[in-house]
């Protein structure tokens, strides 16, 4: 496990966003941006989404926190490629952490990266990494509001991830009510009902993040 | 209710926390801010707390989102005195926020004044409000390794409430771990289990918050 310590913000995160994505495109690399607030669920939802996609693309895995390795140590469990940063106490990655991430890594061995971003679905939502995709992931059990709340997290990605189906019944919460602000805010993106912990809906999801693969080169 | 847009900072935060506190200590109001995660269930405790403690103090709520009302309107249901802060995108309340929101309010007629900070568990932790007791507000569903991973806004809490444990039997938490974690950041702050839809803990923790109250001058 490689970690990056992410103290010196250099550089303009846009413009930096735009050479990590030239990089991937050069490579054939797809790269999935993972949002979403502490506890949502992401960790569990790639682990999933890895074991399904595992033996139709090379994945890899970059790891967001504020301190510790506790998710990448889930990933590297797995047999995945896995680079752990750790913000020093911000609250999200930027395009900056993403180069010194990937600097080294020989992309041309990877077809898919995903990153996990740090939990929060406020900070998150302002940093282009240099992705191909963003996931946002709302658990049930965080409520029906939260796209009404945060709506910016929102807009700007191209699918929601609803994890944590298996306690809607323990909780309130209308997916009608999520789906609709979700069409609201960004009309096309796809919404995906998971209980990752039972693997139910992992293989839909699967299958249209693999639609979303860039070319190899 | 009266809606703060919160968009130009001016003063040191610090410094104008400190005022805030003076300014709530000149009128014996007990000021306590409400941290954690969105979906953590802040405001349903709040809802069980204001009513557990309504016939013994006069409590009033300022509630800080990154749009909308959706919260403030929970609360003024219940005929509790609400502010509503719009922070505009910004990821955490600060004092000066608070400033503007207790501008104008009459606070002799206040005794408990709750702020329900944005659903955030890292950018909350840096910016003191003038309060007298920070709650750090977990729900079981949200995962037992969140005070490892978020250290700071623990590491400065008063308090640590573990919301829906109505849910505990559905999902992976062990309460045994989080108490461990939460007694090493911050040794003496007491844990509280709730179910606050059900009423489960609210007695308990309403009276440990009763204790906290400043002197009324």
């Amino acid at each position: 496990m490689k970690i990056v310590a992410a103290e010196k913000i250099l550089r303009a995160n846009d413009q930096l966003a735009e050479e990590n994505r030239e990089k991937f495109n050069a490579s054939g690399v797809t790269c999935v941006n993972v949002v979403g607030s502490p506890g949502a669920g992401k960790t569990t939802l790639l682990e999933g989404l890895l074991a399904a996609i595992g033996d139709r693309v090379r994945p890899a895995v970059i790891e967001g926190d504020i301190a510790g390795s506790y998710d990448a140590e889930r990933i590297e469990a797995l047999g995945v490629p896995v680079v752990q940063i750790n913000t020093s106490g911000a609250c999200h990655l930027d395009a900056n952490m993403i180069a010194a991430a990937i600097e080294g890594v020989e992309c041309g061995d990877v077809d898919m990266l995903f990153i996990e971003n740090v939990g929060n679905l406020v900070c998150t939502a302002g940093y282009d990494l240099g992705e191909h995709v963003r996931i946002v992931v709302l658990s049930t059990s965080e409520g029906d509001d939260k796209a009404a709340k945060y709506p910016a997290i929102f807009r700007g990605s191209d699918a929601l991830f609803i994890t944590k189906m298996d306690l809607k019944p323990h909780v309130n919460f209308d997916t009608e009510r999520i789906a609709a602000d979700m069409k609201r805010l960004a009309p096309g993106a796809p919404v995906f009902q998971l209980a990752a912990v039972r693997g139910e809906g992992i293989p839909e999801a699967a299958e249209w993040l693999l639609g979303k693969r860039q070319a190899k080169k």
